[in-house]
């Protein structure tokens, strides 16, 4: 038998997107070095067209020829170690595909060390966590066109589908640029999980409601204009019992938050293009913070809490601020997006990454399709804040938003996300800062030079001369 | 004549601290390719041991043998080509000196590069502005011990004294410490100076308050416990006239921010260290925001201000703010360096930056006094926020902070550095954070385990599972 894809790596996503490809008639086969995993596969796709192998000589003589080999490893070495372990089998012709969570430099890297053999190489990003790759996820793809029409029906059958039937599924341009717009997507998760975990924090503190009635709410917004996958998991959390315990599981939980790179990425990268993140930013430090576990809880007895009570906020003031934040934290990604097209040569469609972004990741929400629309009716939109259909959608919600921010901060509740979210409105829509006093101080000890509103030109000023 | 020094690279920070040198009596060397620099040296220089050249041979042959160069050019490129540009000239012993604001990851491959070829090269950042290299900047040394003790007697001359009578400048460690303490000392300037323009925003707003009026604000408080150069100057700024119109000279000045990278470099570094510094990465994207001109100009008409009226705060609330944002950005970037110290092999001694930073420097304050004295006592302090001496003098100023912070979101005038300090706060203090929920989104979709408060070990669970 010759099998049609390859998979290397089979943990839950590359076994799951496996199983999905061997769901649509595909005849597929898995390589992985633990037998067990190799075993599972085997189970999980009795009666379809799957293989498992835990020798890649074995497994690469299975693919039909010339082969597609994706891998879903951890990014970093592991991804060298697997192209190098292939290298002796790999024939002219061959495509292997990094699907996992590269950085994008790496991708970029391994796109020229693999393109200097006369090998082909791609890189996807999958989006969807288990159940996406089990049941069509989102996948946001990088490399040569015709590596990618190669494998697009494929691709398109195994896909997500959003509501108008469009597989969510695209070419974004050359090289990494797959892996960078998944980047982005990730970093916009971290920006949308900080900011529901604050509102999570704010219902809980402000009556100590009990995780059943906060459940009630995030499942009720789940299915409104803002709903999405991560509200209705939130929903889900907040109803798991402990069988051990009995208690609620999340309050088991400890609250230090790991990370595995992609939103700091997302963070750094954006830095360098100059595009404000400050959404993302707020969630990569909340992280960091969290993890201090033991110094936060010495700092809690010496930093008193307020003694302001938390304030009683309604429903529809807390979503507010979410539905701000979410709006926020897109435009953020969509404007890095955009400047990392003109960077580095991707030319990055950011219609087609909100398109794509409608079904099947981890991000998707119903305020996605009002964005995909924002950009096909304008592809130059310099921000989704002043989109027709998205600036009256944030206008409304703002002063839900102010009063939500502005309780917590008296209150002493950390709502670094949504504040940096207001921050970021608020600072977009001021067409006055007071940057001219940083551009004075700058040229005053360091002689850096400003601009002027009343005059063209460069100067510079001995601001101490009186 | 044989010259102790040489200066390449004639700027206002090159000229400045080659005549400060003259001034204790060393005879100095500069060399410049714009021959109009070195001509203000010699005008500048009249009277004193100096002489300039625009000539790489000439000026090198000057200087006795093993010499000592410094350079301080632009970073990037340009040190490299300095370095490239001497190498016909050097000799075993001589030193080179980067004295700019390199990257300190260039810094390292500086130091790599230039031992393999037998030459000793050193690294220092030197803060101050014209004024401070003219008169006694603050000095971060990098590099081996023994070429440090070389120039330790001429660079404590030179240096800034604080208080106590203490040279401000030390050596943090090998390679690139020195950098990376000047690294860190700029993001931490960041911070400072986007939270003074933010009050300084929330003072024009809330009152029309005019700008002589603001300057005798800013002057007070500079001469307080929270008093340094960045509100001297500030001050200074706000009184300056426009020659030609007779206004006031701030409000001419574009509000659109630019940077050098050095700010960008801290949070991107701190990011890779897990450390937060949130009140520096807001300082980032706000300049980032800033620089939005037009785009900022046509968002306001969309994104219509808030109805609430700019909040009427007293002036000790406002220094509150001010103060516990100080508090926190100094926190932050000690803990940086800490950090770093472990992960680079730095040592750093954060006692000692704090001393260095006493004075001379731009983020020179009557605070650093206080901090040294936290870290002295107290080598291993967790954070700045519960030093003895310090805790109360934040728990002092956050209720005026919170009413700032409270009254600016509600009004609309976004406040990102005072917001994301105050977040820095209240999460630190905080022996609970919501973090739980996100770990147990992360286990949700990306099954990438938990831990249990109440229980060791890594957990995994299938939450939809009910």
């Amino acid at each position: 038998m010759q099998y049609e894809f390859g998979m290397i790596g089979l943990g839950t996503m590359g076994r799951n997107l496996l199983l999905n490809l061997a769901d649509h008639g595909e005849a597929v086969a898995g390589l992985d070095l633990d037998a067990s995993k190799v075993e599972l596969l085997k189970q999980e796709g009795t009666g379809k067209p799957v293989e498992g192998f835990t020798d890649a000589k074995a497994f690469m003589a299975s693919l039909r020829t010339p082969r597609v080999v994706m891998m879903l490893v951890p990014a970093g070495p592991p991804v060298d170690k697997v192209i190098e372990s292939l290298s002796p089998y790999l024939e002219k012709g061959d495509l292997v595909i990094d699907g996992g969570n590269s950085f994008f430099r790496d991708t970029e890297r391994r796109f020229n060390e693999l393109g200097a053999k006369g090998l082909a190489f791609f890189g996807i990003g999958v989006s969807g966590g288990e159940k996406g790759a089990r049941f069509g996820p989102s996948m946001m793809a990088g490399g040569p066109a015709e590596s990618y029409e190669r494998m697009r029906p494929l691709l398109e059958k195994v896909a997500a589908k959003a509501d108008d039937g469009e597989p969510c599924v695209a070419l974004f341009g050359p090289g990494a640029a797959g892996h960078y717009v998944k980047m982005v997507h990730n970093g916009i998760e971290y920006a949308l999980m900080q900011s529901i975990a604050e509102v999570y924090d704010l219902l809980r503190r402000q009556v100590g409601m009990n995780n059943p009635k906060m459940a009630d709410i995030f499942e009720e917004w789940s299915t409104s204009e803002i709903g999405g996958f991560l509200l209705q998991i939130t929903s889900t959390v907040l109803r798991k019992r402990d069988p051990e315990t009995g208690l609620d599981l999340v309050d088991l939980v400890k609250d230090g938050a790991k990370s595995k790179g992609t939103g700091k990425w997302t963070s750094q990268d954006a830095m360098d293009l100059h595009v404000a993140v400050p959404s993302v930013d707020a969630a990569v430090s909340a992280r960091d913070i969290s993890a201090l576990f033991d110094e936060r809880h010495a700092a809690a007895s010496i930093l008193k809490p307020s003694e302001a009570k938390p304030p009683v906020l309604s429903n529809d003031q807390l979503k507010g601020a979410l539905a701000v934040t979410m709006v926020a934290a897109y435009a953020q990604g969509m404007n890095q997006l955009r400047a990392a097209g003109t960077e580095y040569g991707y030319g990055i469609d950011v219609a087609k990454a909100a398109a794509v972004w409608r079904a099947g990741c981890i991000i998707r929400s119903e305020l996605l399709g009002k964005i995909t629309q924002a950009y096909r009716a304008n592809a130059q939109l310099a921000n989704l804040l002043v989109a027709p259909g998205l600036s009256d959608f944030v206008l409304q919600h703002l002063p839900g938003m102010r009063a939500v921010i502005s309780g917590a901060v008296n209150a002493g509740i950390p709502v670094p996300a949504l504040s940096a979210s207001l921050s970021y409105v608020d600072g977009y829509g001021s067409s006055r800062l007071p940057a001219n006093l940083i551009q004075a101080q700058r040229d005053f000890f360091g002689a850096h030079t400003y601009e002027r509103l009343d005059q063209p030109g460069v100067f510079h000023t001995d601001w101490s001369e009186s």
